[in-house]
């Protein structure tokens, strides 16, 4: 470890940048370091899956008339922008399916900073070893900010993968950069009074904008740095900064805690399934017994969850008519797991919420709260026409820190997402440069490879 | 008239969108179009004044290697930029030398807003009435939303020039844009969710990045609505909106106010001296006396000032040693304004502040607090060697509502501000257009002319 403790008079906002500028790629655990090749894959999978929907559609030809030099890669897509723009629009589609992954406890950390690394190693040849160690630092940097004012920042109405992803973006894109600890500072400094968005918009496109806004505006703080633009010294901590004007409790100690001893990057989780947490456990449970006993629809007398209070809440939807109204029903979503083995975007299309052998399945599948039940578990029971009785309890849903997604998982979710985008070879290409990350030589081929033609 | 009244069903943030839509430019007083000539000159000549400002600069190489088609001119320079980027770099330079205008209460309200409909009146060719419509309404969209939440906001720690600023931008954009009603709702909501700018800023050249960021984000998110990107219908009410979220006080009375009573713009003042407002009244008062009897710097014994208590506390530097420091002297000020019969950028020079005979009759000023005396009020006495004393009482400085800048003063202050840019014969044409502003059939000649060789 090389980094330097804080000193009484340091700044808050100056100890993280000194961490950020002193950070070692040597230091990072192995497997941290394949947990970036873990998100790069879960990222890319969302981000392409999502590219051809209207939200990026209407950012896209938005901005495409200010597009500057073809920098970087739209993934997914065949255009090509400058990495303002690529960042901008790249981050909207990370979240649009919000599918992307989950600090255990605070943001979607990659889709603020994956677009922004993705980006600056294209346009300036970075290595895969300089890429993870950015987005490493960048995901530490944006978490403990977050951690800083969570919950009470979110509580007052703060998009917190908007508000604290910016500093994300700016502190990785600022060690790719090269920023010395002055410049590190001002290009926090400059991600500070750019940070915003509000959770008044989720259910509006805007809701996928705050990680696409964040990417870019992060980007250009650290631009502006490096070119010598001031900022204050003190952003987060000031009585003005960041932290007391944008929530009701700051505390800068999870800030400044030792840098290295562990990282944030490895508490991500990823979602196996289209769909809101809560009803992870319960369509986990089906897909399990499914492909133990593989039962068919017809076999089926009825299916019967128990499950956390929330998800009757969250996902008591009946009668869902949409693929989006689909995504709260957990009705559907266990008729449609056991009838298709899966419960990815496609299980939440439109189509399939109106396939008359789900909703035949779905208006047997009941669900009972029981109060006992964490948010994380569920139970489900399928009676069998035959008399036989099925019956999974599932305490902590696949795709938590418990039960991680396997890096089999991943690739497979990654496959179910792409498939309408890319050939398949070229997705294999990309699965593989993934795992190969550490060892490329130019991580831009990673963008080029989510090109379309 | 021809706007439709709110209703109990509407929301707040429609409603404005509806006046904003619904705004027709005969309904305008000639008088405010009027005003807007005269904020257009004013606003010219501080953005040209500090076009090679570092700050500027700084921007200006940070963002160039991203620079779409060149459709916009940045003004007092050579470089012409997609209108993103112009608007931004035109925004920053609005705000530099703090000599731009401000709303009698809340914002600096050209700031934000004049870089957009100059950038979009010459990439779209829109005629000088097209924009002086547009500038009014974003005015009027802007303040309003300030003073929704005055000062309490402010006070919390938000620069208001920005956070409100970029709803300016986006109304005047929409405007010109010709944006439907539920387009300018998105609009305003897409403003709404970027909405930032912190008052730690203060003092770093990202004071001057928050109009310019307003500019580009409010001008983006027009661009964003036009194409159909969603937002909130309630971005400035809902109880996680921007009102609420970003405020301890929310009136939204303010902003659904029968529209077209009256004009915010006509509540605008001109700052006709380089420095602090407070300073104003005295400087005016040893102007007057200089015009009046032009006292020789030998002849005077002394100059003493009774001011407000203000005036001490915020520019009571006795020995200022830069420009910068001079700004901060109300001793310099007067010296400088009795021996150079002004108080513009060049008299806040270092090279000003440094002049032998400026210091020796600044040791000659005295002030003197009469707490009794209001922020904008104050007296002069210049005593003579020969035993004459010359007295004034301001008690409303120029520049102010009561006592407002002239036309010809604007145009005074105009030339001092672009006299080492501009040929003077550019200079001319500039004000002449400014003041043919209603007549011209493309208003984008007035950013061409702002440009140089």
């Amino acid at each position: 470890m090389t980094q330097t403790p804080p000193t009484s008079s340091d700044t808050v906002t100056r100890t993280l940048a000194r961490y950020i500028v002193q950070s070692r790629y040597e230091d990072i655990p192995k497997s941290v370091v394949h947990e970036a090749s873990r998100a790069l894959l879960n990222w890319m999978g969302c981000a392409i899956g999502a590219a051809r929907h209207d939200t990026v559609n209407f950012a896209l030809d938005a901005f495409a008339p200010f597009f500057g030099p073809a920098q970087a890669q739209v993934v997914g897509r065949s255009e090509r922008a400058d990495v303002l723009h690529a960042a901008l629009l790249n981050g909207i589609s990370s979240h649009v399916l919000d599918f992307d992954d989950t600090h255990y406890r605070t943001v979607h950390p990659s889709a603020p900073v994956m677009p922004v690394v993705l980006a600056l190693a294209e346009w300036r040849r970075f290595t895969g070893e300089q890429l993870i160690h950015a987005f490493v630092v960048g995901v530490e940097a944006e978490v403990r900010i977050a951690l800083s004012v969570f919950p009470e920042h979110y509580d007052r109405g703060w998009h917190i993968t908007g508000t604290a992803g910016i500093f994300g973006a700016a502190a990785a894109a600022g060690k790719l950069l090269g920023l010395d600890e002055k410049q590190m500072t001002w290009a926090l400094g400059i991600a500070a009074t750019q940070s915003s968005g509000l959770r008044e918009m989720f259910g509006s496109m805007c809701k996928s904008f705050h990680p696409g806004h964040a990417a870019q505006s992060g980007l250009a703080a650290a631009f502006m740095a490096e070119r010598g633009y001031t900022s204050s010294d003190r952003a987060l901590e000031a009585p003005r900064g960041f932290g007391r004007v944008m929530s009701s409790r700051f505390d800068p100690d999870v800030i400044t805690a030792p840098w290295g001893e562990r990282y944030e990057l490895a508490q991500n989780m990823y979602k196996p399934f289209a769909c809101g947490l809560v009803v992870h456990a319960v369509i986990d449970g089906c897909l399990q017994l499914r492909r133990e006993h593989a039962p068919e629809a017809a076999q089926i007398e009825s299916i019967q969850a128990t499950v956390s209070p929330l998800v009757l809440e969250l996902t008591g939807k009946r009668t869902p008519m949409t693929g989006l109204e689909g995504k709260f029903s957990v009705y559907h979503a266990l008729a449609v797991a056991i009838i298709q083995g899966a419960a990815g975007e496609a299980q939440f299309s439109t189509e399939a919420v109106r396939s008359p052998e789900v909703v035949a399945l779905r208006e047997r599948v009941s669900a009972v709260v029981d109060p006992k039940m964490r948010k994380l578990e569920g139970r489900v029971r399928i009676v069998l026409r035959d008399g036989r009785v099925l019956d999974r309890h599932i305490s902590e849903a696949l795709g938590t820190l418990a039960h991680p997604m396997s890096d089999q998982d991943l690739e497979e979710k990654f496959r179910g997402l792409v498939q309408a985008i890319l050939p398949d070879d070229q997705a294999n290409a990309l699965i593989q440069a993934c795992w190969d990350l550490p060892q490329l030589g130019d991580a831009g081929t990673i963008a080029r490879l989510a090109a379309t033609a």
